[in-house]
């Protein structure tokens, strides 16, 4: 049972209710990166056993990273979303007690990667921006915001008040003259996100910052975000309006950019090949283990690809299971 | 110089300076088509010699008919907008002297046609919908609205207040189990234009009506609209989030739609071999003109299409000036 090329036809393992071939795909792997929303939980709804499967990975030993393409959180948002659904901010040893952080029991916030994280990193570590064009005009909510800050990158827009507004008659003027106090003469990046107040300014000035020189960079292109069971629009939904208007594909920074799995992989220090990647999208969260030749993909169907997205669409897992708490059925 | 097929690649003459040239190609058509923003003007501002070179059109008997995919604005809105431009709402005849009406003198408001009235027209009399489905649900502006109201078209969303508020935590709940006090049951469509209001709630709610089964129109697809000699988010801009959620284009209803150009005719019943479309969008205006079999097309460069487009690109026109009122030369 070999990881699969991303472009092959394999059949995807259905382990649900499958004890034994459980036990076998669990053995084979020391570290699972696991996607969040429609994998662990829905929206503010955590999927029952979610707390029970986490704890009995890492009662085995297994190291946990959470890999989420939502932007609109930071890592320290991410931790308390986390507490809050009740999942343990502390790791079980596999005698049962509490475990005392050794070096690969990292503190737990460290166990989250997040877009908008992979987004400042890539922006302040990997982008060369020369001194004049080093601020960024963010798309999107306080969690991209928060992350920009910790790697001291300066931004403008994101939650600031002021771009939350209609736009005026005299804007389009401002805009087209280049009005310094609408468009920033120092930016030199354009990072968009999920942003629940995008607006028609917003819009227009990312396009006009772009048109003038600026990178465009998403946090990621998931055109869709679960929450409560439905979908609503996602980051990549931000970006579109954008792509049509400038004929451009953004560099995106979340799954399944290779650049967030080399991230990730630079701060956690891992063996691909014993390393699985769960998620409830084929075309994101699969597509990125598979690409990032990890030793495997395992797929749930709380999300938003369907049984027959596993089996028979373009890209295929290892293995599928109705839902992540089937792991739990590897102990009996 | 016979009208191209779309496909071909015949070089455009270029007819700005040649009077000779220019009285030519006038004489080849009775109706113009004309595209307004980029053409007659930009934004608010009227380019210097439009009033004249229609003036000049019409004291040649010519006929002239304003084709518009700016769904903003109602046809109403446009003769205001015309008048407030200068640009005259009487037609002058041959001696100079104020003609009466007569039949092909139609009443001015009547020279004007937009993508919402198209889209009106394409929902109450082509779209045979259900007797509990005849809801349109719009993102958009005034002009769609009172154009829907013209055609007796019952409608939500659009301009109502109740739409341009931020997304609220229950709003997904609501939204996922079909609340029908946010997603009205009997909307069977769906029409985006431009909307400056646009927002996340409104397109969660386009999003949610199409997957239940509503059908998705777009007044028109331009992913720009030019305003004070720049480029700002379009009505396909509007579309863009929901064709990248759904994995579904929408029927769009202006230019270069060919139901546009069929309900033009309809309205005015003119000779097609004998009709010139006049625009600066090379894919739009230029391709609705080829695509109608219309007996000529004619590019000018005041608006989004370069000399490039026009010479070397796809989609050629017949002829074409670096601003229309370079027509004021075929009297020299």
């Amino acid at each position: 049972m070999a990881q699969s090329h991303p472009a092959s036809t394999n059949t995807p393992s259905y382990l649900t209710g499958d004890p034994a071939g459980l036990r076998e795909f669990l053995d084979k792997f020391d570290v699972f990166l696991f996607d969040c929303d429609g994998v662990l939980w829905s929206g503010d709804h955590c999927f029952p056993g979610t707390v029970e499967t986490l704890e009995l990975l890492r009662k085995n030993g297994k190291q946990v990273v959470f890999v989420t393409n939502n932007s609109t959180k930071s890592r320290a948002d991410y931790r308390k979303k986390l507490d809050g659904l009740g999942i343990p901010s502390t790791v079980v040893s596999s005698d049962g007690h509490h475990a005392r952080e050794t070096e690969w029991l990292t503190p737990y916030q460290e166990e989250i990667f997040s877009s908008s994280y992979s987004s400042s990193i890539y922006i302040s570590r990997i982008l060369q921006l020369p001194e004049n064009k080093r601020k960024v005009y963010v798309i999107g909510e306080s969690g991209i915001e928060q992350e920009l800050r910790s790697e001291n990158v300066p931004f403008v827009g994101g939650t600031d008040p002021a771009y939350r507004r209609d736009v005026q008659p005299e804007d389009y003027k401002r805009i087209a003259a280049g009005d310094t106090s609408l468009l920033d003469p120092e930016v030199g990046v354009v990072l968009v996100g999920l942003d629940f107040h995008l607006n028609y300014l917003k819009l227009a000035l990312a396009y006009h910052y772009v048109k003038r020189g600026a990178i465009f960079l998403a946090t990621n292109i998931d055109s869709t975000l679960p929450n409560s069971g439905a979908l609503f629009p996602g980051a990549g939904s931000m970006s579109a309006p954008l792509i049509m208007m400038l004929g451009q594909d953004p560099v995106a920074l979340g799954k399944p950019s290779q650049a967030m799995m080399d991230a990730i992989e630079g701060k956690f220090k891992f063996d691909r090949t014993r390393a699985c990647m769960v998620g409830d999208r084929a075309n994101t969260d699969i597509r990125f283990g598979l690409e990032g030749n990890l030793g495997g993909t395992l797929g749930v169907l709380t999300g938003v690809s369907s049984k027959e997205d596993f089996v028979s669409g373009p890209v295929r897992p290892l293995a599928y299971l109705d839902k992540l708490s089937d792991l739990l059925a590897s102990e009996q």
